[in-house]
């Protein structure tokens, strides 16, 4: 079937979206407010860049009531943020964390996460996380406005924290780490079902 | 451990970005050289953006020889491309797409995958993918210079095909999409080991 999607509400066409990019990383991201309030809020719309230099990207979404995230507000005016990456034994205090409370409520507290000082920026990371970024904000690029609009959140990696278990001469070791990624509404996916697909390599191929 | 990126090859470094943010959504991108060489190559640093209007982004990142992704020259040159959202039964064809072939190859021919015609963009959309998204450039992002550094292209999405059984009033069947992701090195990982968190309630945290 066909869908344009000028003829269709966004808040559809946004249950598409998150339909159809499956399954996405989860970039949970520590800020502060101007007056040091500390924010926390995963976003699934997230993606590295590059790694000359280190660059990741995340983007959040107008609500249907206008609001933008207080983590977009945070980092337009402090330029520095945390990417904390999410394993699955503490996902259901992640969650607490996307819900929509007001910008005094310090999400560490609701969650009972833990925050552990930042080497090199102000907001804290995550305890929990066994893989933390701390990053400055690079660049923000957004499209449309109101309800359903998007900001693009570029950010430099200035420095990576890591589990020593998880670290084997820059691989990741996936069972450890035991990441989580989204799929379409409340459904998340594991990422222990794995297999492995060789580059093809130039002499194999006839062209 | 604390890896600090300016301290280590930029190589390393990109292993651990795509180890450490998983799993990553695929973008089988379809594009037309300005001469019309079909190409077709897969990009795992792949988002939405928001809805309202409706954008997609990926990354290409330049390999160590200094070459640039002919996706990329494409899109630059015809403002272009498709996103085909890959399922697990053609992945050893995508695969051999992301062979690092000369411009003139045709990877529809290469692979085996079927073009098929694209009603609002003139790059073919892969016949065998189950969603695939009809895109016009909005804007490309660039960091850095040289290998290493990347360049971010976001599409607004003019037109979504997708097979009649996976769509239930806007929500993707996941069973049948089988989608795969990107962990580390040469893994992908499945996206059939799912579970489900409700979003929290206001009404149920304490703040």
């Amino acid at each position: 079937m066909i869908i344009n999607p000028a003829d269709h509400a966004y808040p559809d066409i946004y249950k598409l979206l998150i339909g159809s990019i499956v399954p996405r990383p989860i970039a949970f991201v520590s800020t502060l407010s101007p007056d040091g309030v500390r924010n926390l809020a995963p976003f699934s719309f997230f993606s590295a860049v590059c790694s000359n230099p280190p660059v990741v990207l995340f983007s959040t979404v107008v609500r249907s009531d206008g609001h933008q995230k207080d983590t977009l507000l945070n980092i337009r005016a402090t330029k520095e943020f945390v990417v904390n990456i999410v394993s699955e034994r503490f996902a259901a205090q992640m969650n607490l964390c996307s819900a929509d409370v007001p910008p005094e409520v310090d999400e560490f507290a609701l969650s009972g996460l833990t925050p552990a000082p930042s080497d090199l920026v102000a907001p804290p990371r995550v305890g929990e996380s066994l893989i933390q970024m701390e990053c400055t904000l690079s660049n923000i690029v957004t499209f449309g406005e109101g309800p359903g609009s998007g900001s693009t959140i570029f950010g430099q990696v200035v420095r990576f924290h890591i589990a020593d278990d998880l670290f084997h001469n820059f691989r990741i070791a996936p069972d450890l780490l035991d990441a989580i990624g989204r799929m379409g509404g409340p459904t998340y996916a594991r990422t222990r079902d794995r297999f492995e697909i060789e580059r093809p390599s130039l002499r194999d191929l006839r062209f």
